[in-house]
């Protein structure tokens, strides 16, 4: 049986084992006969002190080295993609087309490219110059970065490929890539292409390390080193809080992507006059990707009444009629199981039809329940368990001062979303609910749904706790992405020519730099 | 005796008190005869309670009130200045003049004032658009903000007066200020001036709240209680990781500025050519306020040598000229003696007089040491403990690279300085030691003391742990001070009429906005 090899200072070697793990094929439930270690601590220690010195080297690297290293791996991606869609297909199940090749794969391409141009513009680095004291300031690389990716997302969270990899290396910081142990394969095929650029425009041999996975006390341990910069982790709530906690005491920055219901308020007269929409939208971004997806709403908020009797009877339909998608894990289908029936133990109504576990394919019946608003109230806690993937929960509210309450038991998320009726019937309870959405979100949106996650430089992939663990920040979008993994230089009195180029007199380039109070792109 | 009451929604009350506590009188050792109460939980749970009221009033408030308190305010401290100066210096034995009168106050009200301009003109909430998308975003209030300031400056950091106080506010965010135990008569009267200046512009009851102390564990549950949006805190390495391990479990922010010993490089031909200069200035930095400077120079790395054994054997003369400065706590002498006596026992040299420990006056007399090279680099830990005062330790490295390997065993420092030859001998081994020091420190300086810390929108008074809790954000200049009291929030796909004014199409004032990768103040 094949062992692979983990990725160190720019050298396939073999990993110091502690064990051997596999991937899944999730459309036939069979594992994949490849081994991938398990990394004892000495692989962590030499990538971390690999990734020291390619540190130090980035610090003196052009930033155009570093944009094309981006951009050059980029174009090895698109060159190579239908062997990483045919192998991200075998592990995750995930449909090839359009998700992997059309949509996930230009979108992990077009990241890399956007981070390439927020390294050139050093847009992220908020150059910052107070000519009266000589005081001058930007943010530079904080260090060597471990990225933890999710299993969801192959390509554009991948930890050699997606936003914190692209963020974290446009900051100028090496990357130890912990690949998912859902696609362990997908993972090394972006690593390799990533040493190939790396070699091919010059980048230091340890600027990208792959290791596939460690016990948790090796993971609390390499989150922990004192010669890490910091962690990007996306994925559940429980590792990464057990990942914050070992981060957190070392005092090393950690940013995470934890779970996220993501409510959907639908407004009285939404429901009344855009019924067909919401039903169509909910469906789908409740299905697509069998709902694996950190934005899909576990929540819809409907009020009660008949308008919001139809609504909510036509997405069951509509659920009990939809394929049920692969889903990426072995124990997927039992946790949203599991989860449904703890709902039900507090008086859920299941609105679909319950069916059997599959064996075989990895997969669950789309689910729909169903609360009171009264019984959300009651149970705030459970009511807001994840279910990661294709179910969600309808919330039904019997007036404004209770979906008031309701907002106000919830958790930090990523989105809100509220639909409300496009002539302004519902203008009065928008403002009125808004503004309590607003202080749990990091996204606040109208009248569509949350799972498309545009990367743009106005985005907020973020949110407060627990959807991720600072609501300072985002995950997505550039160049505010790449600023959680910059530390804050300033420079005092420094003689100019001892100074980074984009903090000198001279603009290096077309860098917008804030000068005095005023954003300009002109020389001192 | 006369116990003083807390500040609490806008109205003076009788504290919930565990017991009471008093302050001293530096210049005479005795205790002040006024009581202040030790709060229960009771009153950090009303005070939570109010100010997530005040918060959401705030959020509605136009900018222009919150610019209007911070400059009333400012005014009312002019005003009251004698009062202020008088009492600050009866519980903090610092000099009424300069140091009080004529530095520390203009610097509070300043510091207001162009917190008051960053409120104005929202240039700490970042705005961003992306016209193509219609997503737009912004920095916006994160919530209640506790503040718990240092002792060393009862005006610029205090609880409710400094730099933190006037970043949360200016970022829309009600404060709960927890006095300094060493001067809570100080931080009432600031509260007093707060809350009338609050009233005269109509800000909510709520705005500032003042408890004068708490036992640890209530502490604890304050910073990490769910309706607090962050805490700031300026004080010992201790205290401040206590709390930080508190808020960091559940979730909450918490900004720390906590020990640094400010490494102070020399170079050769520095001691050489300007040895008079750093004589001066490095004497007059430790002195100056008794050393009790966050940024005080605690190390003065110097070569071997002729001209660096002249330096160090002059500092020494003028350490031991230098009239003791007052210090501020009971066992501020001690905490110094205690560590000068580590530092020899492990084989540093005391370069001044030892002396008896003082009787009444908190005092302790200027204190230099030395260690070598070698010495450092087989205790790094020892000596980097900080004396928080008169004292500091003398590193006389033999060489380039003794020097890089004790820049290599520094923590993370607020500061690092470089003295370099005017005429460039140095500056090669500048360019060699810059690197490191720099990845160590926040604020890089050359050819200057760091304990002057400008109110500047490029200063970073902040740097790698265990300097500070984050080494991507400052707790001194604006607008960047207030980002770190800010939610990032996303408004995508919003209806134009209920965006926030900052995003709609029209800019409501002068402000800057990145509008599709480009700084501007033009309307859409």
């Amino acid at each position: 049986m094949a062992e692979h090899k983990i990725l160190i200072n720019g050298v396939w070697r073999v990993a110091d084992a502690e064990r051997y793990i596999q991937a899944n094929n999730p459309t036939t439930g069979e594992a994949i006969a490849v081994d991938y270690p398990v990394s004892s601590w000495n692989d962590c220690d030499a990538a971390l002190s690999a990734a020291t010195g390619a540190w130090q080297q980035l610090q003196t690297l052009e930033r155009e080295v570093i944009a094309r290293f981006l951009e050059a791996y980029a174009e090895r991606i698109e060159h190579n993609a239908p062997a990483l869609v045919e192998m991200a297909h075998l592990e995750t199940g995930l449909p090839t087309s359009p998700r992997l090749s059309d949509v996930e794969l230009p979108r992990t391409t077009g990241q890399l490219r956007q981070a390439a141009q927020a390294a050139r513009q050093a847009s992220w680095t908020m150059p910052t110059i107070d000519t009266q004291n000589n005081i001058r300031s930007m943010l530079q690389g904080i260090g060597p970065v471990a990225v933890f990716g999710p299993n969801n997302f192959p390509f554009a969270f991948g930890s050699a490929s997606g936003g914190d990899f692209a963020a974290a290396i446009a900051a100028g910081n090496p990357v130890i890539a912990k690949a998912n142990s859902s696609h362990p394969g997908t993972t090394r095929l972006f690593a390799e292409l990533a040493q190939q650029a790396a070699e091919q425009v010059g980048m230091p041999k340890a600027t990208v390390q792959l290791i596939y996975a460690t016990s948790r006390e090796t993971g609390y341990k390499l989150v922990s080193d004192h010669r890490l910069g910091a962690t990007g982790f996306t994925g559940s709530r429980n590792a990464g809080l057990a990942l914050k906690k070992a981060a957190d005491e070392a005092g090393r920055a950690i940013f995470l992507e934890l779970s996220s219901v993501n409510p959907v308020l639908v407004l009285n007269g939404a429901a009344q006059n855009h019924g067909q929409t919401i039903i169509d939208e909910f469906t789908m971004s409740c299905t697509a990707s069998a709902g694996q997806l950190c934005t899909k709403p576990g929540l819809l908020i409907v009020p009660t009444g008949q308008a919001g009797d139809s609504l909510v009877a036509a997405i069951a339909d509509k659920f009990d009629c939809a394929p049920a998608g692969t889903l990426l894990g072995r124990y997927s289908a039992e946790q949203i199981a599991e989860t449904a029936a703890k709902l039900q133990s507090i008086g859920a109504q299941r609105l679909t039809p319950q069916s059997e576990l599959s064996r075989g394919r990895f997969c669950h019946p789309t689910t729909l329940l169903s609360v009171t608003g009264e019984q959300f109230i009651a149970q705030p806690q459970i009511c807001q368990s994840e279910m990661f993937g294709n179910a969600s929960l309808v919330i039904r509210s019997e007036s404004i001062e209770q979906t008031a309450a309701i907002i106000s038991q919830l958790e930090g998320n990523l989105t809100g979303t509220i639909y409300s009726d496009q002539s302004g019937l519902d203008d009065a309870d928008y403002s009125v609910l808004e503004r309590l959405l607003r202080e749990k979100v990091g996204r606040l949106i109208n009248d569509k749904m949350p799972t498309g996650v545009a990367v743009s430089s106005a985005m907020n992939h973020g949110g407060p706790f627990p959807s991720t663990g600072n609501a300072g920040v985002t995950a997505v979008g550039f160049p505010a992405a790449s600023k959680r993994f910059g530390a804050l230089k300033c420079f005092d009195n420094v003689r100019e020519h001892r100074l980074p180029d984009v903090l000198r007199d001279k603009n290096p380039g077309e860098i917008w730099r804030l000068v005095d109070g005023q954003w300009t792109m002109a020389d001192l």
